[in-house]
C-alpha cells in the first residue's frame, strides 16, 4: 500500500482533482491518496515548492508526492520524476521541486524525464496532464515501475525563486515567504543557520515600523501582541497572540525583515 | 474494496460530508470515498450534472456515484438508483444523472426507485437523505446488495436542462455550460461533433464582442492572449494563456458563443 | 483498521491537515482518515464542540476523534485523551470534548491527561502540537496503545459555554448555536425536551421580528417563505425554502428565539 500526496492549484469546486484520483485508483486501487493542499495561487510555484517542502517530512517512507501547479502546460517544459531517498517526487519541472531537492541534498537522488507513453493515459490531452500524465505515472511507480523506465536520465532540475537569509555580525536580513491561513508569517530564518550567533533570548525582529519580541511561543506575551518565535517548520515565525498578524499589520509575502541583536 | 464517490453542494464548513462518510463506513468499512467536488453552488443541479459527467470516466470499474444536490429534499422528488454498466448511481431524482446517462445510452442500464426502508438508516430526517438515504444504500451496493431489492424499476429519470449546441453549415451556435476554478470557460460544443465540418485550423470564436483564435493549447498564443482549444473533457474552452478569462473579459454560464469558418 | 476522524482550525490552504496525516500514516498505516471540517473559524471553540457532536454518532464504534482547536497552544492548557464507550477523543482540553460528554454522559468515560513523551513526536514544537503530540497519540491509541499509558486520570474536563433553551409553561427561550453552509439556523431547542410540553403542531417560532410557523420539512411551505422544523440532528432549525435565511433576515449565532404555543 502507497501513500500518493496530491499538491495543485486547482481548487474544490472543480473535478479536476477527483480526475486525478479517480486515474490513480484505476491503476493502483491500493494507494492512499492524501490532499497536501489545493488552494496554491494559480500559477503560483514559490508557493507550492514551499509548501512540499514543509509538509515532506512528515509523510512516511515511500511516499509518491504529485505535484502539479503547471502553468506552462502545453509548452516544451519538461515533465519530470525524482527519487529522492526512497520517495518520489512527480509533476511539471518548473521548480517546484528544486527547494526541497536543495535541503535534501545529501540524500541520494535520481531525476528522470518522464517520456515513455506507455505510462500514460491515452491520447492525452494538451492542458491536462495531471489527470494523464502524472497521476498515471505516480500509480506505476506505487505499482513498482522501475523509475528508469519513464525515460531518459536528467543531471538537473529548474529553479525556484525562494531567497535565503543573508547574515552579519549583529544583524540578518529575510524576508517573509509565506503567510498562512491565521494570518502567521513565515520568514526565511532558519533556526540552524541563526542560532549559533544569534541567540534566541538577545534578539529582537523589525518589519516595517514593528519592533517584535523574540520568544518561545505564543503564551509568553500578552494577548493581542505581537511575538516572533522558532516556528514548527524550524523558521522564524511572526505572529499576534490571539489573534491575525497580516490583518493587524498588514504583513505581505516578500516584505523585509531583519533580526538584530538587543 | 470498492470507490465510492461524494459529489454535493454541502460546502467544507459543516460535519454533514463527514456525517454521509460515517455513515458509509459503518456498513462499509473496506470502502474508499473519494470526494468529486462538495462545492457545487446549493441547488445548482445543471453544474452537478455536468461536474458528474466529467469525472465519472476517470474513475475505475465498479464505482459507486453518490451524488446530493437535492433542493427538493423533503418533497415528493423521488429517491433513485441506476446501474449504469458495472457502476452505480446514488441519489435524488432531479435530474443530476439525466447528462450522463444520456452520453452513456450505449450502456447497460437499468433505474430502480429506492423505497426500501431496511436499506436505510433507522428513523431516516425529513432534511438530510445524504445521510440517512443515500449514504447507507450506496453502502449496502458496495457490500453486494442486489439493487432490484432497493425497489421498483422505473423506465426513466427527470431530465436536466443542459443545452446542445446547433451546427449549420458556415456556423455552430453554442453557450457556455460551466467556468472553472481558474477562469477556463467550457462551452457546450463537442469536438466529435464538430470536427467533422469544422476543422480546427479553419475556425475562430466570437464571445461578446471578442474574436478569439482557434489553437492547440495555451503556448500557441502570447501570454495575457485569449485562446480557444479543445479541453480536456472533449469540448472546446475559453481561456486567457498566463490569466483569468472569466475575469478578464466577464464571462458568464449560459453566455453564447459561436464559431464560425474563417 | 481504525478510522481517525480530524476537526481543526487550520483551514485548506496550508500543509498542516496533512502535515498530520502524514504523521498518522507514519505510524498507522492502515488508519483511515476522515476529515470532520477545518474550516471552524480560528480559535471558536464553541463551535468545534457542536460540530463534534454532531457528526459523532454517525462514526462506527472505535472510530478516534482527533480534535485541534487550539488557541492555546503553547500555554499550560492540558492535552487531553478520553475513552467513551469504544470511542477515543484527543486534543487540548479547553472545551472543545465537554458538549459531546455531557450529552453522552451514560456512557462508560475514562479521562487522561497526555503527558508521556514516547508517543509523541522527537523535539515536539511548541506551536503544533495537532502534528506533534495529538497526529501521534492518536496513531498509537489506533494501534492499540492502552490509554491509561497516556499519563495520569483526571477526573473532568473544562466546559464550553453552550447554553442550553429554558422552558416555561406556554414558551420556551432559547438561541441560535450554528449556521450552516445553506444558511439554515440550528437552534438550541432540543426535539426530545420541547415535545412533551410543545407539540410541534401548536407551536411558532419568534426570532427577531419573524414570526415563523413550525412544519415538518421544507415542502411544506412555498418557496421562499421561512419554516421552523426538527433537523437532522434533533434540534430546531430555522429556514427559507428555497433561500438562505441567514442572508435573508440576517441571522446570527446567539441570537435569540422563541418558541410559543399558539
Amino acid at each position: 500500500m502507497s501513500v500518493i500526496t496530491l499538491l495543485t492549484d486547482f481548487g474544490h469546486k472543480d473535478w479536476y482533482v477527483a480526475s486525478m484520483k479517480g486515474c490513480i485508483l484505476s491503476l493502483a486501487p491500493d494507494a492512499v491518496c492524501i490532499d497536501i493542499t489545493h488552494e496554491i495561487p494559480p500559477g503560483d510555484i514559490r508557493t507550492a515548492a514551499f509548501t512540499l517542502a514543509q509538509s515532506y517530512s512528515d509523510f512516511p517512507e515511500q511516499t509518491i508526492f504529485l505535484c502539479v501547479v503547471d502553468p506552462g502546460v502545453g509548452t516544451k517544459r519538461s515533465a519530470i520524476a525524482i527519487r529522492l531517498g526512497r520517495n518520489y517526487l512527480v509533476g511539471p519541472d518548473n521548480g517546484t521541486f528544486s527547494y526541497l531537492v536543495d535541503r535534501e541534498k545529501d540524500r541520494d537522488i535520481e531525476i528522470y524525464k518522464i517520456e515513455n507513453e506507455i505510462f500514460f493515459n491515452k491520447q492525452p490531452s494538451h492542458t491536462f496532464h495531471g489527470r494523464d500524465i502524472f497521476a498515471p505515472v505516480s500509480a506505476h511507480l506505487a505499482h513498482g515501475v522501475v523509475i528508469s523506465k519513464l525515460g531518459p536520465r536528467l543531471e538537473k532540475i529548474e529553479k525556484v525563486n525562494l531567497p535565503r537569509a543573508t547574515y552579519f555580525k549583529r544583524k540578518a536580513k529575510g524576508e517573509i515567504l509565506f503567510i498562512d491561513h491565521f494570518g502567521n508569517a513565515i520568514t526565511n530564518f532558519i533556526q540552524k543557520e541563526l542560532e549559533p550567533n544569534f541567540q534566541s533570548n538577545k534578539i529582537m525582529l523589525t518589519v516595517g515600523d514593528y519592533i517584535i519580541p523574540f520568544v518561545k511561543t505564543f503564551g509568553d506575551v500578552a494577548e493581542g501582541e505581537l511575538l516572533g518565535y522558532y516556528g514548527s517548520g524550524g523558521f522564524v515565525e511572526i505572529a499576534l497572540n490571539g489573534g491575525n498578524a497580516k490583518e493587524e499589520i498588514s504583513l505581505r509575502i516578500e516584505q523585509k525583515v531583519e533580526i538584530t541583536l538587543r
